[in-house]
């Protein structure tokens, strides 16, 4: 690594939660391209279907901002959805605290080391990223799910 | 956005090295947990065979580095592999191309726009960041084949 690169600006923290919303959008729509009852009920594999998988996503937004803003972590549950309807309007609400909270994260933040939730060590930007991938990573089991009951799901590129 | 949270640094470019390299060992042990036969063969919902996504990924690999440190985008086409071992093989031998190639991005260029293959015009950054996260959408279908052909997949939070 030369010194130069290693003081790049790789991206902003603007640019990041832009990055993340873009996944939220994304999923959004995979959430909502899925037909109501089968998304309480159908998945591939025994895997959990994707209702379970999206309010997964909706419980490790908003407390791992918190925890990171805070500096306190507190337990969650993911709250209860019993329809497409109430999932998304959690979305929802959830893409509107991201927003406000965001700017809020404290500059140094991003490169220190805490203990996520007391069980993950890791650096704050890596935790974030984490946040991240794990909803690309069950949004593409998702895609699966779609696929296999003859639904075309949204454009990955899409964002 | 305060002033002093825009110029944070969130992640250096070693670290995102480290962020994609830690994607591409996930991977490995993705590709490695297909029984041969069905990793060029087996697939859910019609969509593509692992092996498939699989040679994508070397595919995009060094070819994007390669743009983005030349600006030339010159076409490219995913190499034959007839084996496990096969890709297996490529796979290693792009783990090595990005980690030389990495470094030697010039600094400014993650922030600069550029059309990447004359097609998909972005942010450098934003192309890099695709680049994973392609491979963790797909990566994510590839554990519902796994899933499916009762094979436990390795755990995703292992890098």
């Amino acid at each position: 690594m030369t010194p130069a690169q290693s003081s790049a600006l790789v991206l902003s923290p603007e640019q990041f939660l832009q990055h993340w919303q873009g996944h939220r959008g994304l999923t959004r729509r995979v959430i909502d391209a899925f037909p109501d009852d089968k998304l309480f009920t159908y998945s591939v594999g025994n895997m959990r279907p994707f209702s379970t998988l999206a309010m997964e996503f909706v419980g490790m937004g908003v407390p791992t901002l918190n925890g990171v803003i805070t500096k306190e972590w507190k337990s969650y549950a993911a709250p209860e959805a019993k329809t497409k309807a109430d999932i998304l309007k959690l979305w929802d609400e959830t893409t509107a605290e991201i927003n406000t909270l965001w700017p809020t994260i404290p500059p140094a933040r991003f490169q220190e080391v805490d203990k996520a939730f007391g069980q993950w060590e890791m650096t704050i930007y890596a935790l974030l990223l984490y946040v991240v991938d794990n909803e690309i990573h069950h949004r593409g089991q998702g895609y699966v799910y779609l696929r296999s009951l003859g639904v075309e799901p949204p454009p990955f590129y899409e964002r």
